[in-house]
């Protein structure tokens, strides 16, 4: 087939969430077919990216400005902290347009059986920034798993006695969601979280 | 979300075939969460494929060099052109190990509705090596579609006064495909090219 950068290069797009070999091939034969319109403005990107983009010092989102553009934002409400597992998570809650304070990412959550302590993700500076006053509620919007509840428990103790308001995101049925596709613990959360109308 | 750097990355992943707006976000995260190991690697491989990889003068395969390995390799029949759409083609073939001559990339088919004629595809290029001699096979590896068989009869008619075999792939049922799940001009040709034991 083609010569070693070729199969670099398909190699690296192989590795890509998403991308199995043969898309990968795909992909790469694409790109080089059109070197100045789709690969080099791609390499660009990836060098700028990889230049500009930081985690940001205060909560851990990425982006080329350090604070990054949430936390320099001065519409947002400093007040509300959102505790996130990940960049990925932040995302989605940006574009949903849904909290209107700033963020934590804590990059991953706590698990005992895996050995990751308070001290393996950014749990200190959530801590501190607590601490250091000016804020009146933590949102822990973490995922619905063993860990994440683990995580979100954990959290709640040791913020308790600061005196701020934690709270959890709902679990529930997803919006356009049928029940009779959901699992038990689903079903079973939405049952005891019911509400009157 | 990101700054423009993050945003510039995530709409040119999600150019990529199969990478949709999603899956682009996912995977740029995923480059910039890993900078060294992922994002550079990638950038420069991008970079190095665009500086040295090039069409092969004679044939038309994608390589980093001209002539291709294919076409340089001197164990190769050159006797035997296989006729191919594309580079993809070209490479599927290679990774099968079924053809042991030389390849011509056509860059597409002839297509009288497109306006695609022979001069705008590699079909002068292909005639002058049929013509230079030494030629004795030339096998149509087009695909089965309308414009593909157009294009190998085309080919078949122009080749014929030059004295070369000009063979085509055969049609049929796929390797490890059932029939009822074929369409009928499969399950015709099939019936058609049938043959005794």
């Amino acid at each position: 087939m083609g010569g070693p950068e070729i199969e670099r290069l398909i190699g690296l797009l192989a590795k890509l969430p998403g991308l199995g070999p043969r898309s990968a091939r795909r992909t790469a034969l694409r790109l080089l077919q059109e070197p100045q319109t789709r690969l080099l403005p791609l390499a660009q990107a990836l060098q700028d990216a990889a230049r500009t983009v930081r985690a940001c010092a205060t909560c851990g989102n990425l982006d080329s400005t350090d604070p990054c553009q949430v936390c320099a934002d001065p519409h947002r409400d400093r007040a509300i902290i959102c505790v996130v597992e990940g960049v990925g998570d932040l995302w989605a809650l940006e574009r949903a347009h849904v909290h209107r304070g700033t963020y934590h990412v804590l990059g991953g959550t706590l698990s005992p059986l895996a050995g990751v302590g308070p001290d393996d993700l950014n749990v200190p500076s959530l801590l501190a920034r607590v601490a250091a006053g000016g804020i009146g509620e933590v949102i822990l919007a973490l995922g619905a798993t063993v860990d994440g509840a683990t995580t979100t428990h954990w959290l709640t103790e040791r913020l308790r006695p600061s005196g701020v308001a934690v709270t959890r995101v709902a679990q529930g049925v997803p919006i356009g969601g049928a029940l009779d596709v959901l699992d038990d613990g689903t079903l079973a959360a939405a049952l005891r979280a019911r509400r009157a109308f």
